[in-house]
């Protein structure tokens, strides 16, 4: 669902390295994503540093009571991407579970995390802000 | 250039609208870029909004003299966007010279703008921060 769920996301050719509850690493791969002058264009790392957020969400949270939005994300490039790159990303249970509780309560709840994209290197290419909403499909007050 | 010379964005078939100096506009077409919930994929919009960097930098900046690099950006998502997207940039004549005489002067020169992504019904579905860097390709002391 993640890789090819998303037409747009397909197309990049990302790949999940792994998807648990609670964590998720996934891979963009440079060749399908080169700019102008060879590095990974600024969409791309952007798309990376997207998607962990519908990741989590499948793994970690319940789709049968609510689904997830992006409200925003600051991201900063710091060098340029010149190899395939991979996110990380983490949400431990006892936050996973307070955000389920106030969605629950009402109707949504706002969470972020940051996230860094590294390069094969183990260099840091980018680092981003990012910032969810999960709601509620039912509102839990008739 | 814009439409097709990055592959990543040619894939989400945006199109130039108007491209002049210190003006563009560009759009966003929904179809190719829809996401599991039948709107706009937000690395779409990320990338309908970071494309004016390269088209404002192509029509009003000297490319014998200089080159942009993408320093990052703050993306706010403020609606779903469920048509065709547009987004406008403006950069004055008199700024763009402010700019490339300070990357003329050390070799680099910050600057940003804001820009906001309009659907088809005049509804602002996205604003972002967008922030740039204009490089020397020679650096002015030898």
């Amino acid at each position: 669902m993640i890789e090819t769920g998303i037409a747009f996301a397909g197309r990049t050719g990302v790949k999940v390295l792994a998807m648990e509850p609670g964590y998720v690493k996934l891979m963009m791969p440079l060749e399908p994503n080169l700019n102008h002058v060879g590095t990974m264009y600024a969409g791309a790392l952007f798309t990376l540093a997207e998607l962990p957020g519908g990741a989590i969400f499948l793994t970690t949270f319940d789709a049968s009571r609510f689904f997830p939005l992006i409200k925003g994300m600051d991201i900063k490039f710091l060098k340029p991407a010149a190899t395939d790159t991979t996110v990380e990303v983490r949400l431990d249970s006892e936050r996973a579970t307070e955000i389920q509780n106030v969605a629950n309560e009402v109707g949504k709840a706002d969470y972020e995390w940051e996230c860094e994209l590294t390069d094969a290197n183990g260099q840091v290419v980018a680092v981003a802000s990012c910032r969810y909403q999960l709601r509620s499909i039912k509102p839990s007050s008739p």
